[in-house]
């Protein structure tokens, strides 16, 4: 049924992939020699080419952030909400580019793609990325590009630390950076929940030390648990009650460990259905990035002094229910970028999705969304 | 050093036990025809036979609540800061029984004993037990002790519940209940920490459907995730920040898998040493009892009708950090206790401890629970 795309849909769409030959130096002091990217992109580059936004994905995201692969395509993209004709990420004013991040499991050269060294996957010898050398990674696909200077980078969750990370790395080609639902860094309790999640994949007899693809399995078992641990963290207390409360499936006790209460069967589809569609490799590294990410650390923890030289101005949007990175997490951003000097807008949604509302549709957070990026289109029009 | 136990310590003490032949009829459905629990006492029964106390336990504890089992012990019972001479729990004062509770793993019957119908463990064929099949269970060790009504019921989290339970079920043989850091039934949330454990535990290739004793294994994996889950939930985020904060183990990052923040370290030492010390069966039939517990479910969900019978008088004690069960689930029981017309007290303790508070050396906490417990002692002296 392509004719029937909503009006507000960017449509089909159609990965494309870029290789790159120039070695790529990375944090932990390996190089990675080639690698290829896979990103989308949707609207015009304009002649100026002052109007491309690139998208950074979060955990469990990928490229495909808007519009569909194939007419039958039950969803569309992640971010489908917030980008296409007159949404807030206006397809018809910008010319967005969403990539999928080096580590992923979605085409990008990552643990499940094969290292043209030895013919077989990387698996657990993919080296560990930072978001640093994602930051890099993604001004070398700017450079191919032809983007001298992104008119906004946007990103929620670890997006939104990609796009903190480049007005301090690459402070001369980001006009704008909107930091959504994002941390400066990660607490101990989001660390101790990462490193349940990580021992639930390595402890899983399938994972074979990160070598299950050539054993020809899958480290179910770990990494529906670590999916099913993310997903309590993604939603707030108030919205698990309001959707499952303590609802039986069959009315009534079982007295045995079936699934029982609504939301145990919640969890164990989430976790389950990921398992499909997700790699463990690049679930570890993903975890890895996020645990690492401390901009401040190079500057006595002093965040203000670590974004010092940043020339972007900034959108920060926090949601009230968000305990994964609560809006106490976002004002420690602005704080360190009012100590700064720097321009910087915050919004704190009233939301009672937890961190999961940066995916959600919003009236507040999309009106705040949606004038921020007309004034940006109107600076690079 | 026999010598050296400290002078508020109960000293040395030797766990006994208890058979009861009497079947035990279960919310379940299904009939324990028999069985034991091991129990520990500390101070004298008095003539009147008036100054017994009740300990009840929570998930992980067991009977032995304070004192030491042998001159070499490092550590003292689980409740040793509040059990002994002179202290809140006063063994000068009161008669205290601390026991196993049915379905336990630390002598009373339960999954890891031998079903004598069998000659092999119950494994998973021990049935599920609810909080008010421990009430029974503990009604009938009062008969045996020779205790018609107890000075008080005391427990913190699922113990708490077990002291508020047995004021609905049995209510003229308790005076005063001490429900500590507890709530009146658990949130989907909490619920969902329990779902992630269980699955953890269930999907363990080393289970065997509960019937590892057989195979001469443990689902070690399992139940170690299950205990670094629970222990992020026990633990305030405050409290990690200041214990380990983001603190590297080796001084640097090691970007690889092996433990590199403390509380990485800390989890998996927890974990770990967790899986000597307890049986899986018990620990998912804890959290069964747990997500089961829901006294208000058979009055129309009104906790206050459902304890419309109590004539205990309540000690309510929650911790300002807990974020398992924290001090609004406490005063969610108080006010139904008003609302019933009962004699309620309530204290919210500033505690940086989370959850774990209840086990923790707080001085207004123990002026509190000092305080409620010396009128008890008054009252039945």
């Amino acid at each position: 049924m392509p004719e029937s795309f909503p009006a507000d849909s960017v449509g089909l769409v159609t990965p494309q992939t870029l290789h790159f030959d120039q070695p790529l130096e990375l944090d932990s002091g390996r190089t990675l020699p080639a690698y290829d990217l896979v990103y989308e992109t949707y609207g015009e580059l304009n002649a100026a080419r002052s109007n491309a936004v690139l998208i950074c994905h979060a955990l469990s995201g990928d490229h495909h952030a808007a519009g569909y692969h194939a007419p039958d395509d039950r969803k569309p993209g992640w971010w489908d909400t917030y980008i296409g004709p007159g949404k807030p990420i206006d397809t018809l004013q910008f010319f967005v580019v969403s990539l999928n991040n080096l580590g992923g499991c979605k085409g990008s050269t990552g643990p499940n793609t094969v290292d043209p060294g030895t013919g077989r996957p990387y698996g657990p010898d993919f080296p560990f990325v930072t978001v640093s050398d994602w930051v890099l990674s993604q001004a070398r696909l700017a450079d191919a590009l032809g983007i001298e200077k992104w008119a906004a980078v946007i990103g929620g969750s670890l997006g939104g630390m990609q796009a903190l990370q480049w007005t301090i790395d690459q402070p001369e080609r980001i006009r704008h950076a909107l930091v959504i639902a994002a941390a400066p860094k990660l607490t101990t309790q989001n660390i101790a929940f990462n490193e349940v999640a990580r021992q639930a994949i390595l402890s899983d007899p399938d994972f074979h030390e990160g070598h299950y693809y050539e054993a020809g399995v899958v480290p179910r078992r770990g990494l529906m648990l670590a999916r099913m641990l993310g997903h309590i963290t993604y939603l707030s207390e108030d919205s698990m009650r309001a959707k499952f409360g303590r609802e039986l499936r069959e009315g009534r006790l079982n007295f045995n460990f079936d699934v029982e209460f609504q939301i145990e069967s919640y969890l164990r589809y989430q976790g389950r259905s990921f398992v499909d569609k997700f790699d463990a490799n690049t679930y570890l590294l993903m975890t890895k990035a996020l645990d690492y990410f401390d901009p401040a650390a190079a500057h006595d923890d002093d965040l203000a002094q670590a974004l010092a030289g940043a020339t972007a101005r900034f959108l920060v949007i926090s949601f009230t229910t968000d305990w994964r990175f609560s809006p106490a997490r976002s004002r420690e951003i602005v704080r360190a970028l009012i100590r700064a000097g720097k321009q910087v807008s915050y919004a704190e949604i009233e939301a009672e999705h937890g961190h999961d509302a940066f995916l959600a549709p919003i009236p507040h957070y999309r009106a705040v969304f949606s004038n921020y990026m007309h004034r940006v289109a109107e600076e690079v029009a």
